[in-house]
């Protein structure tokens, strides 16, 4: 048996730990060091040598990239895979980390950032291989869904973000969920990975659900549909347009089914039809799972091809 | 920039006919060879040698494995990659075909005949990655389920079969789709992909809608929800148990929302959750971009994990 793969992890948080939990079950892992705010850097640590993956877990810093971005240029431009759960790096400089990747020969994965257990990224790239993607619409942000199906339910907007806030759904005060920022974020990284851009958030034409008449979504869903907050990119006249505003779905939409603060993510493919994907759980452990996806994913497959 | 795969096509029908011209516009591929039911046969060109793939669209055989079978063990007897449509040799031969492959180091690929687009294996064996998937839940027959939903809304069961064999949605009389044959089919393989198994169809316990009744299907629709032939499987005291049965499910049920010829399947995972995958188109062209799929990903993979 080959030795199993050194992985170096950076951010011992909540995500972090679950990382570390689930990866001591996989023989072909050894998470040989964590980075932590105090003791060696990331960047001292692969001067040393011998790293195979660098896992990310550090919390997302969307106006910088955060300690994620320094982490992704290090292990890139070290040679080292990386993957990270940071959605920083992916609206801050993904162009110009996936040709350091291209440069370097190693792979760059982040599908915890871009929907925690839901695969977005991954579902485009290997069950659609060879399927043009024309287009991708999805609820992806679990607080503004969660907002709104409660909001239909006749519960005003500021109660239901409070009461996401308390069930622990909402990340922090929950604001740039119902912001549509968050699914703007996730939104553009999936638009960059499926079709090999450069958008930035300032890319995406973004309205949120503050502003939104509630009598509108209880119509809606008395109608048997719903309204979501759904960001859509597709190609079109050479470039890649992103939007995120609130829609009103049919009750046979695919998104409609979407229920409380779950997600899903349908692909418009030109030769396999429509596909929507739905479910995961979103939470730290969840987000640890798919971490180690995307570290296993780049142990098996490597670069992107 | 390497030279293309040379791919090896048997059975230029439908599927093989939508394969070469998704290939066609794939540079990295070149079908070097069609095999028909006259000139040399697959055995004879793999003797030339310098092939990298096979990719198999012959008809399914379920009594003997069909022609499929014969091509896979010749393939992966040569050291050939193999990527089939056809169901025969995955509830045939399987656990000899998995072997066969291990020791020749090469891959064996079959998401066409597990849900035509709907990428059922390739979902779990990429977008799951490091995840233990516990159960896996789907309707798989787009005919039977098209046959329910018409049954809701008081056809009766043979009007709804003469209805789908006319609108294309059923294979050939559509009988073995309502007895839950194909049903099964699909389950044993994906049960077998999933869990490296050797299940074959007669370990499925399989109870078709051809005497469900009516009123029970009816009931269901008006209550919000809907029956639908449902095939489960999971390990259960160390091992794997399948069935395939009609089952009442609520309307909030992932199953619920899959309407007319559509088909899903559900993951139950441990770490990652519940996940749906519905849609996928499953005519011909779509099974030649599920063919063309798998091609790519022996490709870029090479075997399995």
């Amino acid at each position: 048996m080959r030795r199993p793969a050194r992985v170096l992890l950076a951010g011992p948080g909540r995500v972090g730990s679950a990382f570390l939990e689930l990866a001591a079950g996989r023989p072909e892992l050894e998470v040989a060091a964590v980075v932590r705010s105090t003791g060696p850097t990331v960047a001292e640590l692969l001067a040393e040598g011998g790293w195979d993956v660098v896992a990310d877990a550090t919390p997302s810093d969307l106006a910088t990239g955060g300690p994620a971005l320094a982490h992704a240029r290090a292990a890139l431009g070290a040679g080292v895979h990386f993957a990270t759960a940071a959605k920083g790096p992916l609206v801050r400089d993904h162009g110009a980390l996936r040709e350091l990747a291209r440069r370097t020969g190693t792979g760059f994965r982040f599908s915890a950032a871009t929907g925690a257990a839901l695969p977005t990224v991954d579902m485009a790239e290997f069950a659609l291989a060879g399927a043009r993607v024309v287009a991708i619409e999805g609820v992806l942000n679990g607080t503004s869904n969660y907002v709104l199906d409660r909001m239909a339910e006749s519960v005003d907007l500021e109660a239901a973000l409070a009461e996401a806030r308390r069930r622990g759904i909402a990340d922090g005060d929950g604001r740039p969920d119902v912001a549509g920022v968050d699914t703007a974020v996730k939104l553009v990284a999936i638009a960059n990975a499926v079709w090999g851009t450069d958008l930035t958030l300032e890319d995406v034409a973004v309205t949120g659900i503050e502003g939104l008449d509630p009598d509108l979504v209880r119509r809606a869903a008395r109608a048997g549909g719903a309204v979501r907050l759904v960001g859509r990119a597709a190609p079109e006249d050479g470039r890649v347009r992103a939007k995120v505003r609130p829609s009103r779905v049919a009750g046979d939409h695919p998104l409609a089914g979407v229920r409380g603060a779950d997600k899903a993510i349908t692909f418009e493919t030109d030769s396999m039809g429509r596909l929507t994907l739905s479910g995961g759980r979103s939470d730290p452990r969840a987000a640890g799972a798919a971490l180690l996806r995307d570290v296993l994913l780049l142990l098996r497959v490597g670069p992107r091809a």
